[in-house]
């Protein structure tokens, strides 16, 4: 020990150690990543600290992963090296930023005394300047710790996994070669890190019951319409009891799928505006009180700018405050207010909400054999079972799920906001390995042929981790998304046509390990939904389905969306 | 047409062609890329200009690939979609920065309407900020070029692709949706772009000549060492002239591979420090002058900073100016310099130099079975063709084949400075097809099973765009490299073993497009070698071969380099 002040302390361990003893106490199980040669003796540190390596196919899969991860388990860490892994990890790490998904996101650089010399290592730009790289993280991340200093370590650790957990976005550690092994106070680990929400002002929190009260308790038809951000900002707990507790009709927007038990008897539906489900848009909008909880009003959650409810009508619920009307309360946490209204709330004035269910339209019972979209959401629903965790990717999937009613406890995971194709499939891999540490049983993924390209090989990150979620390719010719917005049949929509269902082999899966399937029937779906071995949570093989539906079909809700998205595209300025 | 200025334009073009014809125009005929709805109507306009769309499974792909274009064809382009596709990408752009290859890189972007109400869009960090992504473009781009505004949109366009080849970097051209069909003047295209450099001021050029040729003609044993940005500065007509003229014996480094024709008799081989081809060390560094043209002194590029050569005894030649000795003459750009040199020179005092051969080493050749890569790397300079396109990647080959002695006009790739792995595979699609366009025959990739994992999914690239090149995977059980700087036997360098040479025809290869073979034996090695249909250039099919070498078994280069990268990676702090 070189360093004076090192020798004070009493319980010294290695700052390698500690950060990732800090991730095991906030829940943190696995790590995901690749090795790099800046990341290389840090990664030595996870067995003894009981964190399992994971060990992804590339970054950018990783980064999703740690978000499917975190979606799941509440906290995610990924482990990349300096310049090369960090920043193919950058649209995974954007994604989780403006989706507001907690991932500690450590980059192994080169040492201090490297970057002080501004040495020509590889990895760099070649100009001695290394500090680009955080630079252009710092634009997607809610803290930037780099750990340059053995005596600011500790601190900038435990700072930026609060600030992660709590304003639930990504933040960014560096950690420099020589520091993994620089020590630190180990005694700072009998204190947990406080995860607690500051409570509101008491005066204030008050006062905006009251007027919510007042709003509510002369509203005469209320709906409740819940959305991404009461998930992602933890007022889940709060939603539920209200929800419950007030029987208020309500709705989920396409981002909130999930928060709430759509088998509850006042659970009305998805509302997307134009998107929404039968009944929903003219219920929701006739209601002369909207409690709009943690909404993210963006094109792709509204069905392209839809929504027709007027902010006379709304109160806003919010992580950074509550708006009535047009009166706006910011710094009131929308946990508190809940909390109190729920209890204050006394006998409201409830007109019931329609009642979604999974029944076939009858459009789509036609006894033609191919599986249609308007005929599989539905369908399903009724297939899904309690705590599934369920993943579709940005394209039909996504819009799909609009119609599909989940049973109690399932966990929905879409990046509607963000909507990088490829994110779903490395989204599965982490969400899949969390639930199994939670002991979840199905985790579901809905991906299309196009989406899948981009990510194909995580597969063989779940078959290394000995992972067994049921994976669903739609093979439906390539990116139906986009034909939906422009270039219906051009040929910059197209994909290379894979053997689907031959790669889980390639990427050496053996049949103790997979399954696959290829079912292009309503009749060989329902087969399928009927096989013991494939549905039961139990069976520990991965489970591969090419799903074949045709190219030009579509989910309503998408071909609004992409009809309003390519308008907008086009939309002239003066 | 809403603009009165519009109305001046004799020649009316759309912005989209133009920009694509321009791009034409200074070589490209290829666009590496994604659809994604903010690009879709710019797509429209690449068949009627006469560019080929290449269709990439994901973005990072297909920059790398976009960076083996441009390697073979002298620029490239790349388009992507706002956020999730530009992102995705940025590792590829910031090697390109790293390594000096120019690649114009065009995001269609949401509409300048959009933009300017800060509409709450999916590819958005969901705050109205539509800067961010460009911002983190700006640090690893010579030039942004945002075509906000109609009447800038040609020149900027035009500065764009001219900055783009002069400074041999990426540039980034921002097309909103909007801006796709607005007008410019079509009559700007009469007038080819001027991509020469400007010559340096003629006084100053003539007296840095007369300095370097006071010590060229003093010295006693002067040698040539040509490195990567004597090839990316696109000073190799002027190298070549003063190689072949000058009878000096003339060395690369690792980075300047491929630079001088290796068959010329005073070609000496590959120095590198204690990496360096046999006898290659001594006679550079007993060299009494040392003309260094394009030098990059980068950690992997010498070694591990092994170089012994004193400043005394070198001239640096690059393309923002010389330095003789500790003399600095900024701004007297090389090929000026190198062209007068050679003229002027007269006879010079040459000693011989070593004569690399592809001469298997004693040591190789024992009689065991194994393919080791001391036996490998030179014998694959026996089978190597003229003209050969041959890509490395970071790993054992990037090391591997410093042993390789190169027929003439052989084109060599690599990544040693900016060292992403998965960049090999990648590359390769896009130097294939900028070979085939320009009539050469053979692309080679040698990458390794850790590596290709990342990128795996452009070999389907390759074979939907009819591309036939030879892929050699080295099977060795992980990430070699890495397990040389630290990890020998760790967990997090091991890898999911794939059935390798299953996964062409999962990517929908058929035998007719592709063919697969599996060597472990130097016998093996020696049969393929000597198949017809796999050696022929004009064997249509894509050939992947699992070429098997053992997980501990390393070239003598890398075990140096990595030795000092680890070395460095733990130096302490004071």
């Amino acid at each position: 020990m070189s360093d004076l002040r090192s020798q004070a302390i009493k319980n010294p361990i290695d700052i390698a150690e500690y950060l990732f003893r800090r991730l095991h106490e906030v829940g943190v199980r696995s790590v995901h990543g690749l090795p790099g040669d800046f990341n290389l003796v840090a990664l030595d540190y996870l067995p003894k600290t009981g964190l399992h390596w994971v060990g992804n196919c590339n970054e950018l899969n990783a980064g999703y992963a740690a978000d499917g991860y975190a979606r799941v388990n509440g906290i995610a860490a990924l482990l990349t090296t300096f310049g090369v892994g960090e920043l193919s990890a950058v649209n995974a790490i954007a994604g989780a930023y403006s989706e507001f998904v907690p991932i500690v996101h450590i980059v192994g650089t080169p040492s201090t005394v490297s970057q002080k010399n501004g040495m020509l290592l590889h990895h760099t730009l070649g100009n001695g300047d290394f500090s680009v790289f955080s630079q252009m993280s710092s634009h997607i991340s809610c803290a930037m710790s780099l750990l340059n200093n053995q005596h600011e370590a500790a601190t900038l650790i435990d700072d930026a996994i609060r600030e992660c957990f709590l304003k639930s976005r990504p933040v960014y550690i560096g950690l420099p070669t020589d520091m993994v092994q620089k020590k630190v106070d180990g005694d700072r680990l009998k204190t947990p890190l406080d995860l607690s929400f500051p409570p509101n002002e008491s005066e204030r929190e008050d006062y905006v019951v009251d007027v919510v009260l007042k709003y509510l308790q002369a509203a005469r038809n209320p709906v409740i319409l819940v959305d991404a951000c009461a998930i992602r900002h933890r007022a889940l707990g709060e939603v539920h009891e209200l929800v419950e507790k007030s029987g208020i009709p309500t709705f989920v927007a396409p981002m909130g799928k999930g928060a709430v038990n759509e088998t509850l008897p006042n659970f009305g539906g998805v509302y997307a505006g134009d998107g929404s489900n039968r009944g929903v848009k003219e219920r929701v909008e006739s209601s002369d009180l909207i409690l709009s909880i943690g909404a993210v009003k963006s094109d792709f959650n509204t069905a392209g700018f839809t929504y027709r409810i007027s902010q006379l009508n709304t109160i806003d619920f919010h992580s950074y405050g509550v708006k009535v009307r047009y009166s706006e309360y910011p710094g009131v946490r929308m946990n508190g207010v809940l909390k109190k209204v729920t209890s204050k709330m006394g006998k409201l004035n409830i007109q019931a909400g329609p009642k979604p269910t999974n029944e076939i339209p009858d459009m789509a019972k036609l006894s033609e054999p191919t599986i249609t979209q308007a005929w599989f959401w539905p369908r399903l629903g009724q297939w899904l079972q309690e705590g599934d965790v369920v993943i579709t990717e940005t394209g039909t999937a996504n819009f799909g799920i609009w119609e599909t009613r989940f049973p109690a406890n399932v966990t929905a995971i879409s990046q509607v906001l963000w909507g990088s194709i490829g994110y779903a499939t490395g989204s599965c891999q982490g969400a899949a390995l969390a639930a199994k540490e939670k002991g979840i049983k199905r985790t579901i993924l809905f991906t299309g042929d196009g989406s899948f390209q981009l990510t194909a090989q995580e597969v063989s990150t779940m078959i290394r981790n000995k992972l067994n979620p049921i994976i669903f390719v739609i093979c439906n010719k390539g990116y139906t998304i986009e034909r939906c917005i422009h270039g219906w049949e051009a040929g910059y929509n197209e994909i290379q046509e894979w053997k689907w269902k031959d790669l889980p082999a390639a990427f050496g899966g053996t049949p103790d390990e997979v399954l696959t399937y290829r079912v292009s029937t309503k009749k060989e779906v329902e087969n399928l939904f009927n096989d013991k071995q494939f549905v039961s949570g139990d069976t520990k093989q991965l489970r591969f389905v090419e799903l074949v539906m045709e190219w030009d079909d579509a989910p309503k809700a998408l071909k609004v969306s992409a009809e309003a998205a390519a308008k907008r595209n086009a939309e002239m300025s003066a």
